[in-house]
């Protein structure tokens, strides 16, 4: 007997449809049918994760990677332990389609006292919560199934952030007629007359000016418009830079880029080539605190032009319904016809900070670290990094060709990279995935490193153990107890993980113990997880940085 | 210098008034100068948690034996990972005062792009989420710091349920000009009018009858009215029994408690005992899907006497401004009344499930592991299980005196007990915590292992390795993958976590170096951690027993 297609079977084709094929979660009763049908399904993979937040991480990390990615969980608990992951992917503009499977639909109208709700008969708290958090929200019945399907996927992809897709466990399995014909994506809404007269105030504001630069941020990735911008420096002589929270977004070898631009707690010269000019424009950035020094970057608005996902501003003038890639080709074009009038002023390539005068020679410290890092990585690496002296540290890197900058910086969620990396090592296996993650981060998210091996993953993990949230400590309460943890023996820990599985292992004091690591790391085949012990409080160069930064500032604002 | 008295030390102070003296939680860069004040607090102590599910978890252990509990997190990603566990609390009737770091009260108010935040300028997304799941949320400000407080410790008191309580890093430290006066607990309000009448319709309810039975559930534990109800057994003769969900409210041992009662899936002389009856009297019962045999009861409302939390019911008659201890205590004077008008009926004492004749004399299975552990246990243990294989097997146990019985059947989060215990024992350091855990469900929490050593507590923890999600296999898909996780070397893990902490740590596979590790346990000081080997598709008769009855339901109701 052919088995009938179901709801199931279309949500799954769907996935597949748009470059889905792999669905991370936990099973619960309320799923495990749909389960049943996601095995079977020929196109996508099941990735059962060890918990529902690491999971949630792991399909940002995917959908980092891929146009987006698709999650599982249970209804209530499930789908709240997801919650976090799914919040950071909404403020970070990561398409999640974000599956929950749900108590028999009569049963949640009848309101019974089923388990995972709170007991009160009211089965749509959850979907509240998610309204939060997520750009669309549905509860799939025998009549709406097909089209909520196709909404939510396109409106997911549209947005570029998460949806809530809610099956009971009935309709999941209800039969359908046929498969669905190829999903029709909207392209985004592009109005001529307001990018005509966005060029004409651009032409305007830019004609005269003297020095021009153009820095990038996160949102130029997520919208992926990195070819045509990186194209456009190519072509036109402007001295750019990226924020932090945006670090890669351009080809940080190439002559005219001038480093990470961080506000106040910026590099001198930087500053001067993005702040010290007639206009900046601004691709995709995103000013937060974390990533301006406390908001220390002086960019008036009246001197810039702003790029959003369908806006663009000059000065204080907006034009609406204009997608980032028409403004960056329109002002690409505008730029080659005045770069005439721009003279290129001398940009030194960014430089790693010098060893201390005090460092020792053979115990590793923060310098000496990220120096053998940055021998290390290649281009086409994928770094994830995370929110303590690991992205700070990570900062400093100059990205070779190609290299991918996982930096969370706005939802900022500890351990949040670990697992992301997880999900990023699925979506690219022919990738090398490097994950930089402290000891305090690594503890909420540990278990997804036996999850990895399991699924035969070979990523790059250096756990930097310095005994506690280092970070903290610099912002404050340096020696306070709440800044320490538990000490966890984690080359141990790892092998109890690894279990069954090889791996490559390695527990590192000296500087000369991480140059010979590294290099059998880049001759080995295997998960590398790499325990690097650094001084409790020691801080990367541009940690201290900002950290000096915020206090001027906040003298400033006296 | 004096250091000035702040809102913070106001917080703690009423923390301590109720009876709370730890607090669990994550540190954020939100909430370091709250903790300033937490360390230096002669009364409360921090107790640091690898993550913050955990840390609820671990808050709601807390609260199931005090009065109350408290936990902080981080604004934003924080609290969102604690709210799978707030809403458990919730669902649970536990009280939890969740404190919430949060950015500067005017930086929020001007809708900064700040870290944590989704970004777009609201502050309040997130006290929305917790309005879902919490009985009240308030966000402190300068002028209404003390009342909040008040207002919400108070609720979350009378209601037993978690509140949402927001602090803005700079309204912490606000000096204030005193400390607090005790606080004002209110009392439940009774309507002596509605006890009147409830008496009456009681009365008339039960005269006449030839046989009463009374039925318990978790709200009778969870509303401390537990002595009242035991006293009033130990008075009047009348068959008794508890549901799985309420487990431990009555004195297992005494001589007319008849066993757990399931629905359909009862023992059928422990049924015959509760249904067939003229009348059953239920305490604090919540008739929940699993703990029902899916609604398998057969209590008709007419043949009913229900007593909750604060209303009172006869058939469908509802008297409401009645506390339980007040309805309880009028029943305990009517039944003694009436009691010369039934005759008791033979009670059988609870008994464990045989040995299966196909038993392994050696290898151990889930019949032979239960019978040595109700060797094991003595009055004054406090039990905790999880939703899997460890709860239907542990339901069978005849619990000693004044044992306590953790099950969280409705919430039925996986992995909820492992850090429950860890707030259990930091709560009660004098009772032996017992928690008694499946593999599946221990990774989802593994991470507060560490934190119960290095807090120094011994609680004894029994990790039931069958190679998965056995209650699930049950359900559904006995062989699917879905239901198979990473294997772990599990005491090699521990051993990791344990790294400079003393602990017992044993792998068991075999009945008899079972009983000799259990020997040593009873007279060891440490934290024990024993894995116990079962085989992967071994269930608990009583799980077996509610698959049954499951499916026999779902015929009827074709």
């Amino acid at each position: 007997m052919k088995k009938s297609y179901t709801v199931a079977d279309y949500l799954l084709d769907r996935l597949a449809q748009i470059g889905i094929h792999h669905l991370f979660g936990v099973p619960g009763d309320y799923n495990l049918q749909f389960l049943d049908h996601v095995i079977s399904h020929p196109q996508i993979d099941w990735i059962g994760c060890a918990n529902e937040l690491n999971a949630s991480y792991a399909a940002d990390g995917y959908a980092r990677c891929k146009p987006a990615s698709a999650m599982l969980t249970t209804f209530g608990v499930g789908e709240l332990s997801a919650i976090n992951g799914i919040a950071g992917a909404y403020a970070e503009y990561l398409p999640i389609i974000h599956i929950i499977g749900a108590p028999v639909l009569q049963f949640q109208r009848d309101g019974l006292l089923l388990h995972h709700s709170l007991g009160d008969g009211d089965f749509e708290h959850f979907s509240r919560m998610a309204k939060e958090v997520s750009v669309a929200q549905a509860c799939l019945t025998p009549s709406n199934a097909e089209s909520e399907i196709d909404r939510l996927i396109t409106i997911a992809l549209s947005e570029h952030r998460p949806v809530h897709l809610v099956i009971p466990c009935d309709v999941a399995i209800l039969p359908l007629e046929s498969k669905p014909a190829p999903l029709v994506l909207p392209t985004n809404v592009l109005s001529n007359t307001s990018l005509k007269m966005f060029i004409e105030s651009a032409r305007k504001k830019l004609t005269g000016t003297k020095k021009v630069s153009v820095l990038a941020g996160c949102l130029a990735e997520r919208l992926n418009v990195q070819p045509l911008l990186q194209q456009w420096m190519d072509e036109v002589a402007l001295p750019h830079s990226a924020l932090l929270f945006g670090k890669g977004v351009f080809n940080e070898n190439h002559s005219n880029y001038a480093g990470t631009y961080i506000g106040a707690a910026s590099e001198v010269e930087i500053k001067n080539l993005i702040e010290n000019v007639d206009v900046t424009i601004n691709i995709g950035v995103l000013f937060i605190d974390t990533a301006t020094a406390g908001f220390s970057h002086k960019l008036p608005t009246e001197n810039c032009i702003s790029i959003h996902p369908n806006e663009a501003r000059v000065g204080h003038q907006v034009f609406t319904q204009i997608p980032m890639e028409d403004a960056i080709k329109a002002l690409h074009q505008l730029t080659l016809s005045l770069v005439q009038q721009w003279s290129l002023p001398i940009i030194n390539p960014p430089s790693l900070s010098p060893p201390l005068f005090q460092s020792s020679k053979s115990k590793l410290d923060q310098r000496s670290f990220w120096r053998e890092i940055q021998k290390f990585i290649r281009p086409n690496d994928i770094l994830f990094t995370d929110q303590g002296t690991s992205c700070f540290g990570a900062a400093e890197l100059i990205l070779p060709e190609n290299c991918k900058f996982v930096i969370q910086s706005l939802w900022a969620s500890v351990g949040f990279s670990l697992a992301a990396t997880f999900g990023a090592q699925l979506a690219e296996p022919n990738r090398r995935v490097i994950l930089l993650i402290g000891d305090g981060a690594a503890q909420f998210t540990v278990q997804e490193l036996g999850t990895m091996l399991r699924n035969g993953l070979k990523p790059i993990i250096f756990l930097m153990n310095n005994q506690g949230y280092t970070v903290e400590r610099a912002i404050h309460g340096p020696e306070q107890v709440y800044n320490d943890i538990t000490a966890w023996d984690w080359t141990l820990l790892f092998k109890a993980f690894a279990n069954q599985y090889p791996a490559f292992v390695r527990r590192i004091t000296e500087t000369e113990q991480l140059k010979c690591a590294l290099e059998e790391v880049a001759n080995c085949n295997q998960l590398a997880f790499i325990e690097v012990i650094l001084p409790k409080m020691d801080t990367p160069k541009i940690l201290d940085d900002i950290s000096i930064a915020l206090k001027n500032n906040m003298v400033e604002q006296r």
